[in-house]
């Protein structure tokens, strides 16, 4: 490709906003003359350095550790675009990094891992781990990324967070939540099912189970899981031993029937002949990006609350709604982990934002709504201390 | 240790400059409505990844990777403090990323491994080189160092740079031939004598043989290498086979007797009898920091140029008179390496910046000299074409 055919790329506004990257590192301390050296570099830098071995936790004060996350990818699952690879994921990581900064004032460097294996990128991850606060894991397919992730917290006393799964999760539980308040129910009221067995679906469904809905099914290509299903995967198989306690079988229509809450964290489309057949003051929740599993227009028609995952639409399930305030809460105490009732705080507190002004087009706060970020730093950081799991 | 103890520690300026840290990540994009987010992240991003997946060199042109160094270390060999380990190690990594900002306005990040075995370093960097520009190593122990540097040189398509070494050798290699010049020798006329035979003291010993030095001797804490010594490790082993043509044996005093060029690269301390030796018209450069193997009153008495590591006297041997340059070279024209012939040519740019004003209190240029960057970079970057190994 000529130079030429690079410029034409750039007559699409998001090539030219991309050209030489979205990140920069920039230093904190000025360093203009031999009496700056030799604080900022040789000899005083030993000093510091000496400081630590002797007092390991002093590198959470004495360098930016405590500060910055990683945001660690194989490239194997990159938005709707699949296995790309490590370099080709970089955009979006980049793009994490400046949503890590812009809305949780954190920093963040993007590590795209030219590995697949889940040893290989566990002991990676664990080997650089000295150098972060913690780990936003992100775009790594499913099943890897569940065992990539539970490794990874056994190992490491600091935060790991999957995103696409945790993330996801916290912002559909708040939105239910408040779609709950909103028609009258709560979430013990409700039967939802959730298409799509990815990391974002598994990680929906068990929250949304901790956080007591009804009874939840999920749907992949194959249809219903269920117990006994043939060819289930570990992930699968664990789902299918905590949900669908109506034990319902066959095709995702089946379970759509008479269903309170669609989830949809697949791109398979929904005909609008079976969103018809779903219960009244149904809630849509159609998050597939750019075109959601049924359009908005369609499940207005049939439900009581609609949200997708895009932004010229109202209430949009976003996952920046989430991780930039969980990392912040969890970094401002310098928490070991992320638990489930940690995420559960961030999504409470997320729900709790919308208060009185509840409506059919608001049963989630806006990605700039400035009160977000502080509000789940601060429940996160409570319920981090509560676990005991904060160090400060 | 108590907070009260922390805030003691900063009493000390050292400690208050690296609270917090020396570095951030900023995002070189505002993102402030949805319009923003369309282009910087979803879905706008996924045309950018799409376009790299499909041809893989516009990951240089629409990600910040062709312009950011990582900067790994295992810890190993921290400044003059050894093994401290990873975090320990952190300040000086980030003083390494701040000296690369402030000298070569380039981003880098710091990555100290917990891992300190050959295979464990060579395979997470090359795991996670996906990400980067560029890897400079930093204070790894010797031998391990050589062959880390080797092995990821190569498997590895992008600049590998073990700054210890080449840093080093560099700009002692620029001090010389400035010295030479400054006592109406060259190169080939001088004897030189290497106290130390870790990383930088092997390297320089390496690039003054390529560069064209006259004979050099290395000398470790058993004596002088020589061919046939016992228990030499393979990097000693192939010292001995490239230096020391005289063939000297015993201790360090038995090469300095007549030698023309004094390197120290150890904390070994040189006694004033023993400097008094030398031959008429000595080069003393004593870099062990802070206290130089010779104090430069001592040598002053009986050499005709005297250089430190410190920047409290003339003719500071200094890395940073080097590494930002030499990557700023190489990441210019995108270079798959940086060939001995690139750091001959860094060395000769750096020599040459003293021109007329050459005088035995400056045989090179100052840390702070705004000449010194763009020279290496321009020398490098030609060096990187004529060695068919520039992408640009």
């Amino acid at each position: 490709m000529t130079v030429q055919a690079h410029s034409d790329l750039d007559e699409d506004p998001a090539f030219a906003l991309h050209r030489g990257g979205k990140l920069r590192v920039e230093s904190s301390v000025e360093v203009n003359d031999h009496e700056g050296l030799a604080l900022a570099y040789t000899p005083g830098v030993a000093r510091v350095c000496s400081a630590i071995a002797d007092t390991p936790e002093l590198v959470d004060t004495y360098t930016w550790k405590s500060k910055v996350v990683a945001v660690v990818t194989d490239g194997s699952a990159v938005l709707g675009l699949g296995d790309i690879g490590p370099e080709a994921s970089l955009p979006v990581m980049e793009g994490k990094s400046l949503l890590f900064k812009r809305f949780g004032d954190i920093d963040s460097v993007p590590i795209a891992l030219d590995c697949t294996d889940v040893d290989g990128i566990v002991e990676t991850v664990v080997r650089m781990a000295p150098s972060f606060g913690g780990i936003n894991l992100e775009d790594i397919s499913a099943p890897r990324c569940f065992e990539v992730e539970r490794r990874l917290r056994e190992r490491l006393d600091i935060p790991v967070f999957h995103d696409d799964q945790h993330g996801t999760a916290i912002v559909v539980l708040a939105a239910l939540r408040n779609a709950a308040r909103l028609t009258g129910r709560t979430l013990g009221d409700l039967r939802a099912v959730v298409s799509g067995a990815g990391a974002s679906g598994l990680a929906v469904t068990r929250m949304l189970i901790n956080g007591g809905i009804g009874d939840i099914a999920v749907a992949d290509s194959k249809g219903i899981i269920h117990q006994g299903r043939g060819g289930l995967n570990e992930a699968k198989t664990g789902i299918a031993a905590i949900s669908n306690r109506a034990d319902l079988r066959g095709p995702i229509e089946t379970a759509l029937e008479g269903a309170d809450v669609f989830i949809g964290l697949s791109s398979g489309q929904v005909p609008e002949e079976v969103v018809a057949t779903m219960a009244k003051d149904a809630i849509i929740c159609a998050m597939a990006n750019p075109t959601p599993e049924i359009h908005p227009d369609v499940a207005q028609k049939y439900a009581a609350v609609v949200a997708t995952g895009r932004s010229d639409f109202p209430n949009q399930i976003n996952n920046v709604l989430a991780f930039p305030g969980v990392f912040r809460g969890a970094l401002d105490v310098r928490a070991t982990d992320i638990t489930e009732n940690m995420k559960i705080a961030a999504a409470d507190a997320l729900a709790d934002l919308v208060g009185d002004a509840l409506a059919p087009d608001y049963i989630i706060p806006s990605s700039f709504d400035e009160r977000v970020v502080p509000a789940i730093a601060a429940a996160v950081a409570a319920q981090a201390r509560a676990d005991g799991v904060a160090r400060l």
